[in-house]
């Protein structure tokens, strides 16, 4: 929350002030794209902390892994999020608002501690996009994940046209 | 599905008419907002069966729970998002129909009984706004929620220009 | 990807030349409809791997299924899937494309072959519908699924005017 008010201007803006480097866009896992836009809204595919196609976080919350550890990899998966949708807008300005955000968290056992590690992906997001572009959110406790991974962020945004 | 029919008008009407008084709206967990509208959909963030800022219900289905419990427990949920949408919207009367309704159930072991815990939602939702309003739905059993929450309900809903 | 380029034309050409006979339309286990459209979206209820109102397929990934038997469910449930947008839209050739898939696999223990099981799906959707109408996609592995079911698969579609 602190940090924006440092870098004014649209998203790409706060990302180069923020001396955030996008990684490389996801890539599909099986048979389907990573970005589909229907008139206004640009959903996404579910992504992970993925670096360079490597998995940076594997585990479950709860057992290999701890709530700090988890909301990095959430950052991550962000971050993969976002990649992807520069690569079908262009260009982040292009982004309205964020509409929706889930964020699937493996556990192991009694672990409750979903909304910090779901904040790794939307502090990320209201650095870059502000608070007043936040999505709503919803986080839940999952069994597994593709590639074994602690965390997934499906996000859906809003596109101006 | 009885009581509608003694309580005909729109959502407000049948509110009052059924004696049921929304409680307070829910406050954010994290980093987001409870309601996004874009275009006609309004999207609500995932509300538990919390009252008064203190979780109604704490456990898992098949553990803590029974399905009497866990339906009772997704009926305070869903009475949660609509003080939601009714925080955003004014008066649920704005309400044009439910789009979309999804119920996660917190699970322990062989749990199955998901569609009677959503009935919970669904049956409430069929109370205030009709049956030829009604969401599509999916129901997941999950490994956890935050706070412990046996249930979250994430909603989806048309707005009326 | 193989078969449809020697059936060209809509998607209910496609269905006759692959030989494909939609089963019943699902029957909602509660409170809730299977089909919802808005605006030019429609939503479609999460469906399972039933046939004739029967479970085709029960039990966990992992345990008592293996990938291959997860992956025709998968397949089975999105056929349902289809069979729900037909019986709402008249006509599959209606479909402009697909927007969003949502698959959720029901696991017991280290179960994270979730794409091959969500393959599925999405390569009968490829079949019917084209490469260039693929959805965007999300898989997770949950604890339990209606019916004990292994597969659920939530669709959302676009539809042409």
């Amino acid at each position: 929350m602190s940090k924006q008010v440092f870098v004014p201007g649209g998203a790409e803006a706060r990302l180069n002030g923020l001396g955030i480097v996008l990684p490389e866009g996801p890539t599909p896992l099986g048979t389907y794209v990573e970005a589909v836009q229907t008139g206004n809204l640009l959903f996404l595919s579910g992504t992970l902390p993925v670096v360079d196609r490597k998995p940076k976080y594997v585990g479950r919350l709860g057992k290999e892994l701890n709530s700090e550890a988890g909301q990095d990899a959430a950052r991550v998966a962000a971050l993969t999020a976002l990649a992807a949708a520069k690569q079908h807008l262009g260009s982040l300005d292009r982004v309205g608002r964020l509409v929706r955000l889930s964020v699937f968290v493996a556990v192991h056992g009694d672990f409750f501690d979903l909304p910090k590690v779901a904040d790794g992906a939307s502090n990320l997001f209201q650095e870059i996009f502000g608070a007043d572009k936040l999505a709503v959110r919803s986080v839940v406790g999952v069994a597994s994940l593709p590639l074994n991974a602690p965390v997934m962020v499906e996000v859906t945004l809003e596109i101006i046209d």
